[in-house]
């Protein structure tokens, strides 16, 4: 079905405004429904995107990876559009940043946090693959892609116009693998078996970037990416040198993530 | 008519993959064409956003509002997506930094500089209101929006669904009015007359953003922006209190910007 304009200017008769703020963002091939958007925030020391998605009728959002230095913003982002924050989930647990879901609990009260069973951390919802996070007439649904960390999540919304990639796949890039249980073969595996595997056309949104990209697709991904484009052996020898320095938030934002941002006590 | 993924597939048949990969970028209201999908670029020093847009169709390209230390990655993401640069296009003569539109012209032969006429400074081609840039089946039409300089422009895509609005409406704010021919009253009236008579879900890309949003509607300024939501007078004094600092690459930006980057000749 068709999302016209005269739709949505119908919508706009009984719904506040703050629904149809973003309608526009009627992502990949239409239902007839109003869309989760996902505006992209962007946290300059890690590199860190934070997503938005929201059911602009249901006003129901969850946020993706939000970062504890901007988790005020992103309260006041979902109190400014009128939503209500369900979820605040984790694609895994970060060694780079404190996740913002402890901060975000307190500020946006029953938003839950979520972070998959494998990761091993604490949380108020434990989800693995073919769990699904509901919010109006979306979801998320969650497949498991470890490789840099056991417990590495994709997260697609159900109907697969855009993936959230955390640290699995980058931009023309993809997560390490010399820590947390990271492992090049487990990661090659989950990339091209649970990502590549989605619509050429679905959207990539990944939990960081470093050159100032902010989206791709799983075709460029498929096809343009140096790494993943690598057969299994080439991407191991290439993954295994990288000689990366260590990350310098690694010893307090690993156990703090571990507790899914909760520092006090154990949710 | 509805833009489903079976086409996609069908167009697939016959394009390289390269034309379809950003085409699940299905914004706003479809005609059933092929849309141009703003990425945005980020620069992370004057906080930039630069946008590319393309019709995935004809392979046309636009870049909005380059950055000379980012080029480069442009024109490689250009290459790489086989697209044909037409236009570098500014929004308006920038005092934070210079713009990238020379050095894409020799990375890119073919790329023609664009800036307004009225912002006196040279450029392949020196647009007005009402003039378009066509790329493929797509045009990006100009408004007049002075009041950060005199020669701001917004751009926006012919089916209204996206509008670039430079520095003259920003996320929750608006350019600074103290210096460049800067008037608070002339870019209240910009903003109120050219911006905000759009459709509201039309999508808002700035030229740029200091705490991490991304994107934007009409709707959401006319009704959250907190400056422009004022009345004139009450914006005029806000405006003319700010007592912001000299912009640091002013005295070198602004000769460079109105020679549209090209440093050694005159284009």
């Amino acid at each position: 079905m068709y999302f016209s304009y005269a739709f949505l200017k119908n919508v706009h008769r009984w719904q506040p405004y703050s629904l149809i703020l973003r309608e526009a963002h009627n992502w990949g091939m239409g239902l007839g429904l109003p869309r989760p958007c996902p505006p992209a925030l962007f946290e300059p020391k890690s590199c860190t995107y934070t997503y938005l998605l929201a059911d602009v009728k249901s006003k129901e959002a969850i946020v993706i990876d939000p970062v504890l230095e901007m988790a005020k913003r992103d309260a006041a982002l979902v109190r400014e559009l009128g939503l209500s924050l369900l979820y605040a989930a984790n694609t895994h647990c970060h060694a780079d940043h404190i996740t913002g879901t402890g901060l975000l609990k307190k500020l946006l009260p029953g938003c839950r946090s979520v972070i998959s069973r494998d990761s091993g951390a604490s949380a108020d919802v434990l989800i693995q693959e073919g769990h699904s996070l509901k919010f109006g007439a979306f979801a998320l649904e969650t497949r498991s892609s470890p490789g840099h960390t056991d417990g590495c999540l994709t997260y697609v919304l159900n109907d697969k116009t855009m993936a959230f990639t955390g640290d699995a796949l980058l931009i023309r890039g993809c997560g390490r693998t010399d820590f947390q249980q990271g492992s090049p073969e487990t990661l090659y595996r989950s990339v091209h078996q649970k990502i590549f595997t989605l619509p050429g056309d679905c959207l990539i949104y990944p939990a960081h970037d470093y050159t100032g990209q902010t989206v791709s697709t799983v075709e460029e991904e498929r096809t343009l990416n140096p790494r993943l484009t690598l057969s299994m052996e080439a991407f191991v020898r290439v993954m295994n040198n990288l000689d990366l320095p260590k990350p310098q938030q690694i010893d307090f934002a690993v156990p703090a993530n571990l507790k899914c941002g909760i520092q006090d006590s154990v949710v």
